[in-house]
């Protein structure tokens, strides 16, 4: 994939290349058998054969991609396959391949398995972006730069605090993703029409085994067209790729030539244009943003699937698979390139203090009048500042300089106190 | 507004005219000056004047609206007119009007406030939701109607099952509305850069006693561009309008005319047309459908407007205002049509009966195939049914006639056992 | 509503009112009645019956809002308002009231004939945009100022020939509207199920007829379910904020405190921010980027709604409703808005020039190594340009003197022609 | 691929691989310096070198790949092999390889030569599903069955002529396709600022015989951020995709079990279920629905990435880079699969006249009461008809055989008249 080491994390990605696709069916397959063994379903020794037989190498990837399109799902090739290599063993076996499960069920619980392990990386990767974010917050505490609001120069923060509002959102987002790893990796089993029909009596202590031997969570009821739980896990990637996308549009932006405060860490090679030698292009952060640009409507395809009919829905399912992945791939590959990013990142405090007297003082005015308006009110200290802010900027004045010589300033501050207004 | 009664739910609609929104953000001014007194930042009779005159008879709303382009945004003007009103009663209490707040403080408090209201109300719709279609599971477990898969029929379910499934998703979504009202519904004060400078060492008091005032959960850090939890509202309702537009999708499928199954409620003028009087309009499905059609593309915007720029959004801010009343309204209005759908479904177990026999018993030949198997095997159990669903077809006979004279059928099973199998 | 001054567009949005979209209903139930009567369908005298109290006076708005509800759109209370109203005058008139008319002819025609008139106003102001923008471009065809890539300052460009790059996608923009406007404002008449069978005979010529009055284009065949034409009007509106928007966003980023090369005009009380007088907010900016944060997701649900079932569509036409007028408004909004920010923009020659400075001549590296490719070759010369920008960012001296000093440019060029490569 | 041979066309997919799409990069590059030479540029020997060596086989793709991250796209790796490729037969001409260009002119250009090549292929196979239409069409012009509205049995229709009104919107998909092509696939050459500066004074005249070389449109200006052609391109993909959606949804429903009118072919092993004998999925519908369901969002990201910033956008671009591929890709599919689909239809007109009995003749009801009218007025006669369908329905007896023993009826109708309503 032309883009596999831009947009996305090969780590992630190589669990979601087709053999490992097929991999997570085969693990269904397996534990099906197991579970259906245990609870007398089918003769254990059958169990064991289909167990012992479901490796990817019995599986010929290209001739199933061939079918694919015959029965319009990647498992009843699959199972046609599997089925063919176990008769070859024992006759008895093959019957109970798949048995009384439907092609929904084992492409689900894949996806589930699948996506599984992806957030895990995905979860580290943004354990690592916070832990380096608090490192830079713990050095950056009493770092003053300017506040911006609508792109304009606003009022002084600390870019500590800067960061400390990205890691806001990280830590919440953290949150999220360990409620899901709980509540939404649920197992499908429901045959035909999800009812668990086909399973007999055992069909709950059928699911309940074939969940703990997936190590995921159990779903009494099939949710073969119930979406929410899939749907969730899309709509909280989507929210931690909102707030990584924030930073990456921050320094984006405070990479701007003519801003210099923060840059993406130099890498021989990284970002920069052989025939504009002066520019550092920020690659991680246009990596996050495109991804950023996309994911938000990902998550609307996710969530416009939900409108399913009856027992299996017809192409809203569907619709969802490659998406589904793409979420997670896309959200793997942003996060990648969130550690990358917050790794290293340059810090220029000498323009971030530069850029602060780019008004002349200005961005001190709101201190001036609300320090004023103790004494005169606020309405008039509002005035006389606004009135000052002018007249300095006419004559080209700092604001400091230019309300030192003003008899107001001068009757209710001390020189120390007024020094202060402007810090 | 039009589509007022179709696509809305006038109780929540009410919340969201100018006037209420207005209203909501008088709420946080005089929530404000109340907190910052409590904490000797102005004085309490200044903020109780401010208190009193927080009403909306104070304002005037088209002056107000004339004036929103101005500035970009409703708190300006709305701060102009209320400072106007106290000066006149008292000069010094206006000074502390809206007193080191930001626009954004005032009208992200004020959403965060009305969609809590609002979503109070949908919360209880959905509770009148689940409760009826418990009742209607309960009254139809033993209820028989074909289960479906793309469309097709498949095997038998009961309407009680159907039923279930949609309560599984409903509960899943109630439990999210539950926990984002404990997480995600934060008072917004940070001032100009949100660091809260303005309120000087109080700062973090008078957040903690404003959220306390208005019943909301305080931020330690203010979010003007850490849009997490509102959009996690957004996703949450998204999330539910999916599970309730499956509801809408197969009642709306169950109603052909073809099919008969289940139908909305009549009432006097609903649904009908008057030129095609045998017409039963799925009308309540139909403004759920329409809603579910809209929403997942307006969270795509609110997830979309996450990546926003430093302190103070440039736009992306401002595309969540209307956006996130419009998903609230709609889910609002979705929930309305659910508790009107669900209440008085008429349920046609006739037609159910009827439909189930129309593959004359071919529905069955999965149970068939699987009772067989264990006498012969599944792969002979399988070939078997299949070449006598085949002959049956084309000789036209019910399946279970059909089989009934077939000697691997009378070899293995007794009458009873046989007939058992086409239930 | 809160937002019209800012978001929207008064002169387009009084188009939306409830009443005016009553009215473009109302048009046509009297065009259908003289249409049908001028080819002898109903009695002339009935259609002038028709016609005379097809007006809004007589339509009770609030009763038919409240009705709304009951048979799932707007069309049926208002035919039967105004059956009863014919009624009184003339019972025979009453029954050729919106004579084998189906409530979707009536709503998708009034939509069309009030998306029309906005158009017309949106076109307006496209080329108000456009011919403001010309006067721009032709003042500041020699402009130097630095053109950016990904915020980097990369090489010169002129203003100028920045400002005919956005005309360059209004241009097209305007000939897309042009190309919609002959194309797509066709008129609606089949009847129940579209085939005009209600018609009779006369089905054509009615229609025919009816576009006739109306100032539309006839439609051969009905377009209940085939949602292309109004879709492509979305699509293209869609596109066009597209263009718009990417003016705001450069203007916005332009406006930065630290740039400060372009801005909104300024006008009493627009923009500023009482308590931070330096700032100049991009209000007319911001208005633009929120709508075209919004635009592409309503369109989305416009393609979504294509989907649609049979003769007439459960739920997604219904959908289009309000997503199509609210693109319509949100695009007439960003308009609106475009033609207040490009009349008046003050541009300040002194900043871009100061800005090109910023890298001490970097940006000229390219034109330097293009050059002396002529003569040693383009590795060569790529190689000594590389080495010596990273020497003189050491020393910190200007790329141009660093440069002027060695060997190799004064062998190859004179100093006239050196000075010229750093135009 | 998993799904390529469902929801894609493997033949347009061809054109998508990493080896094509390097392809297309080298096809731009070789133009370049041969329209280059041409203009007396670089010298014609050099152009010639370069063009030998522009061939799939120099380029170690994975290598390629694995340095895409470094500078942000895959043009910039490409052009460093290419050039060391050439460097080894000729220094002068690698000094010449990708001369004066940017990233961008290779990558969009060659994005504009595949994306032409796969729409020319969609093209082809639109015509082949019209033309199929078209037999289908003519073939069924008198084949009545019921139209439907709201999926209700609203009144008859012809079934060619809901054929026709699906070619109706193709058609006009294909007048857009041949509109775009003439318009739309424009070459890209500008340049680092898309002045085409580096090109001297014979930027246009390299442009033009590049865009002759390419079989391209020349661009007068680059486009490197105003996106609004390829943007056109894509939502035209997306309004096509819609129309031949609306197929896919009617026939799945008209395949449904209880209804049965039309069936996607039968092949061996295509949409069979092997454990339910009797269901026939639609399998080519759902993959077609599946890619409705998933291209409007998609189609939602390239509008949005219009926002861009200055003269190269910040991730805004790069986010273009597969969801275009990817709408192209997906409508290649669902066209491929709609050439499928409408190839050998099966139409069972049985069962589409026994559904039109399915409500005892009250779908010919406003037949009766619009030939009633003229004699007895409207109201009257809809006043009649309602009546005597409701208690045609509460005797179960069939609405001709009810009103055929009405006085009424008798007295205004011959045997044979009344008989032609009820055709």
């Amino acid at each position: 994939m032309l883009y596999q080491n831009f947009f996305y994390s090969p780590q992630a990605d190589a669990l979601f290349s087709d053999k490992a696709t097929i991999g997570y069916m085969l693990q269904f397959e397996s534990a099906l058998a197991q579970a259906q063994a245990k609870h007398g379903m089918i003769p254990q020794a059958c169990a064991d054969i289909i167990y012992n037989n479901c490796v990817i190498e019995n599986i010929d990837i290209q001739l199933l991609i061939s079918q694919v399109g015959l029965g319009g799902n990647a498992c009843i090739p699959l199972v046609k396959q599997l089925t063919n290599v176990v008769k070859k063993q024992n006759t008895e076996a093959a019957g109970y391949v798949h048995f009384g499960a439907t092609s929904q069920d084992v492409i689900d619980t894949a996806t589930i398995l699948q996506a599984k392990d992806a957030i895990i990386l995905i979860q580290k990767d943004l354990d690592k972006v916070i832990n380096q974010l608090q490192i830079l917050s713990e050095n950056h505490q009493k770092t003053l730069m300017i506040g911006r609001s609508f792109m304009q120069q606003a009022r002084p923060i600390t870019f500590g605090y800067k960061v400390d509002t990205w890691i806001d959102g990280l830590t919440r987002a953290k949150e999220r993703i360990e409620r899901i790893l709980q509540d939404c990796f649920v197992v499908q089993l429901g045959g035909a029409v999800g009812n668990k029909s086909a399973f007999g009596e055992y069909g709950d202590n059928i699911s309940e085994s074939l969940a703990t031997i997936l190590q995921l969570k159990n779903s009494k009821l099939s949710w073969h067209t119930q979406r929410d739980r899939i749907v969730e896990i899309a709509s909280v990637l989507g929210i931690l790729i909102g707030s990584i996308s924030k930073i990456a549009k921050d320094i984006s932006l405070l990479m701007q030539t003519e801003i210099g405060e923060v840059f993406e860490s130099s890498e021989e090679g990284k970002g920069g244009s052989s025939t504009m030698p002066h520019k550092r292009n920020p690659v991680a952060c246009i990596a996050i943003l495109a991804n950023a640009q996309r994911i938000p409507n990902l998550v609307a395809t996710m969530l416009s699937c939900m409108t399913q009919d009856h027992e299996r829905a017809t192409g809203q399912w569907h619709a969802e698979w490659e998406t589904f992945s793409q979420i997670i791939q896309l959200t793997g590959g942003a996060l990648h390139q969130a550690v990358n990013l917050t790794n290293g990142l340059e810090v220029n405090i000498l323009n971030m203090s530069k850029n602060m007297e780019a008004t002349n003082g200005l961005i001190y005015a709101e201190s001036v009048s609300l320090a004023l308006s103790k004494f005169i009110g606020k309405s008039e200290a509002h005035q006389f500042v606004e009135k000052n802010c002018r007249e300095a900027v006419r004559q080209g004045v700092h604001l400091k300089e230019y309300l030192s010589s003003q008899e107001i300033i001068k009757k209710y501050f001390s020189k120390e106190v007024f020094e202060k207004l402007f810090l």
